[in-house]
């Protein structure tokens, strides 16, 4: 039940990255196995990261042929369905939220796993969570998501957080990685509408 | 017999891509210890990766510090060879395609020697091979190779699926093999030669 | 006794990069959580990379979470204190210097652990030394200090060569490692306050 609940989250923030990669690939007018490269890593970029600092080695993806085929198939159906999506810049958006709150939850679901302190549980999720958006912006030849201003990392570490007070007062485990999922969702979402940002330190 | 060639195909790729890391190093005038260092992450820098996704450390240039030595003695010598090559830029170009074809192989039987399927090898192939470029073109802060819109990394994913086409048809593995580097070599030639490009998904 | 000496290096390399990610990710005005990510991947980036290499994983600041506390605490501090601070440039300098010494020498010391030769021992040093800075340089999108001309790798690497000379005289473990790590931090001063550069090769 638990693995079958990780399996659904780990599937959705695949599809979630792919979209978001490929997106972000076109909108660079890439050739298509330009945005199909672009859509693995940054499906993959995060989980990959994790695994190797955990030496959880073969990396996940090279153990499931089946995640290489699910993002092959997301990349050409975000190919052939783009003419029909209007607001380009706001679906890379959001796709790119959803996936940050599923693999942040992710990372730290593998960190309990392999019996890490709340902490460390934290920087795996964050890592698993930013580090595909990273690669892909890299990659690209933008700005990263993070350097943005936007509270990128800070939603996972918040979201990390608040996971782990939820537990603390016996919110089911469940319920409460929903929660926390909802909330990095949500914050990213109201930080970029309103414009919100942290104070910073400056000289 | 097999073994012998795969090490045979390793030393032309770490021999190909310490030239090419050295020539790039130069045309950016770093000093010889940069020299040495860009020549050094150039050649180790894909099978590094490869290595890393695996599980497979200390990784290979750890284990065998003749490699190093291999890589020092290219690089020197491509230093004081260096008044004899009148077209630079031509002469990096061919070493660094050599190198994609030689490493690309490479990866992809280190993966079929782990037991992994097709697509993930040609993977690894892709990685192996483009990697090195990669580190060697950020390091430099040059736009990498692989985004020059010149069919790198399909290149690569080319030549595997060719591989495994070939050896569908019952050709002989070790000639597969070289019709596959020979291929992946030529392909980028004849590419950048005729300015080719795929056509891509833009808005 | 031996591994004290060690452990105290650690500790005094992580303050020194904590120190310096905070005040190069303040001067670039990130928010807090930003100086803190900043400070974490400077101060854990070398060995990271360093233990990934040779696959002693999960990586150490995953098993011991008093590092990532120290790393905290420091950030924390570094932000207090940074009015008190009137020489920032300097100081960044100065503490990257310090890590930089410190860390190449727990690279070594590591690579010995494993029982790799000499040649191997100080290119594991080099990226110990090197790594947390250039992740840091390259996150925060300036050029990293390494290619900026300033004798950077290269200091890592006279330092190893002069770390194995000593030892072949005869010099103690523990007197060998001190000189070293002066010498590294020395010649980075000396190097930058009178703007001395190698010969490089060009066109």
């Amino acid at each position: 039940m638990q693995i079958s609940t990780l399996e659904a989250i780990e599937i959705l923030g695949t599809v979630a990255f792919a979209i978001s990669g490929s997106f972000a690939a076109m909108q660079k007018r890439l050739d298509p196995f330009g945005v199909l490269i672009i859509a693995f890593v940054t499906s993959i970029g995060g989980g990959t990261v994790r695994d190797l600092l955990l030496g959880d080695t073969p990396v996940a993806w090279m153990r499931d042929v089946n995640y290489c085929l699910l993002i092959l198939l997301t990349s050409i159906a975000t190919i052939f369905f783009k003419t029909h999506i209007k607001k380009f810049k706001v679906t890379l958006f959001l796709f790119d939220s959803l996936g940050l709150g599923l693999f942040t939850m992710l990372g730290i679901q593998k960190g309990i796993v392999f019996g890490l302190s709340p902490g460390i549980c934290i920087a795996l999720g964050t890592i698993t969570g930013c580090f595909g958006g990273i690669i892909r912006d890299t990659l690209l030849n933008t700005i990263p998501l993070i350097f943005k201003r936007e509270v990128y990392a800070t939603a996972c570490i918040l979201g990390g957080v608040l996971y782990y007070a939820l537990l603390y007062f016996n919110l089911k485990d469940d319920v409460a990685q929903i929660v926390v999922m909802a909330f990095i969702f949500a914050l990213r979402i109201v930080v970029v509408r309103y414009k919100l940002t942290l104070p910073r330190f400056g000289f």
